[in-house]
């Protein structure tokens, strides 16, 4: 496997194939070339086949690739064969939601805990049963519970000190929700889902409306 | 102006600049090189150049650009100089989340309604007072609203059917938070947030730790 870095467009692309995978697996599908799994998809082939060769020969010529091999090389390259351990820093609305999400809470992830500033939260749970614990109590309960993955869903101007405090504790992967650019350590890994970027680039589709909209892009 | 299609990854970075612009507005400052903006924001001189150069002269050499000017254009050019009207579908944690959060249900946005199909749900309304309607009413809501963005908080298993009901109100722009590869007619465009996509590319990161972390694109 080649170790040069590879595009964080790529890894968005691997777990698209992966998800693609298990439905093909679950569905009894033992093999399946590019071409055809680009077809069901509406992905490109061409990608795929470069993507993947990237990693190593998983296809056979005239063949394709084993669903359920080259699914398991997908998952171990992701990291996705050990269960990561998520905490959810901003105990409101998106926090909770996230929380409780099927979509987010889900195989492989495990949200152990909340945290908040606020008393009156403190000490609740979400609907699902995570607790809400106090901001103070970050890196002892970061220690405690083995997290490697925080997801910071605290307002934009409180972010910043959150992260301060993620760094302190030694977790190394971040996913940040907040409206804000963040400073962290070069050996943290910061992601940021601005949702509100989302929306703004339909708005701009629908301001300019002679784009070819049928272009979507595994993200 | 030029009229070819630009990337996604421009109108993310633009949505980007303009939330600085809108910043340093705040902050009274009137003019900034790209220099200036890059070290501020975390962002690379040279590609703004290029990206805003793509819609036409703002910069004056020397000076720099004129910041409320430049916000004002690229509140046009992402056509946010009109408020958008947009209804979730899917009246669960998420969607629910989503239409209180302050992030989300915001300025140039404005969330008039959920629908879900769930007897226990239609009648309710969000935290904020947001109306949760039968999903059969999509169509009729849709036009007396003037709906423009629909948002997909629905299950993955329910989402291509959701979709094809908003592709049939005339709708032109979708958001889907399903974890689901969908089909829309071609001249709709649709956007996938896959908010599991995002976790395992930190399990990728977390699994292949001597990848460089600093590097964090706006996206």
């Amino acid at each position: 496997m080649k170790s040069e870095k590879i595009s964080e467009l790529t890894t968005k692309r691997l777990s698209v194939y992966l998800r693609c995978l298990q439905t093909l697996d679950r569905n009894g599908i033992h093999t399946i070339s590019s071409r055809s799994m680009a077809d069901q998809f509406h992905l490109n082939s061409a990608q795929i086949r470069k993507d993947l060769a990237y990693f190593g020969e998983f296809g056979v010529r005239g063949v394709g690739y084993q669903v359920s091999h080259l699914a398991q090389h997908l998952t171990k390259i992701l990291g996705l064969n050990q269960e990561h351990r998520v905490i959810i820093c901003g105990a409101g609305n998106l926090g909770r939601a996230l929380c409780d999400y099927a979509g987010f809470n889900t195989e492989g992830f495990r949200i152990v805990a909340l945290f908040d500033q606020d008393p009156k939260k403190i000490g609740g749970t979400s609907r699902s049963g995570v607790p809400v614990h106090d901001i103070k109590k970050l890196k002892q309960i970061v220690r405690r519970e083995g997290v490697d993955i925080v997801v910071i869903t605290v307002p934009a101007d409180a972010a910043q000190k959150v992260v301060d405090l993620v760094c302190e504790t030694g977790v190394k992967a971040i996913l940040n929700f907040a409206p804000v650019r963040l400073r962290v350590n070069t050996n943290v890994k910061l992601k940021t889902v601005d949702l509100k970027v989302s929306l703004e680039s339909l708005s701009y589709y629908l301001s300019n409306p002679s784009l070819p909209a049928a272009v979507n892009p595994p993200e």
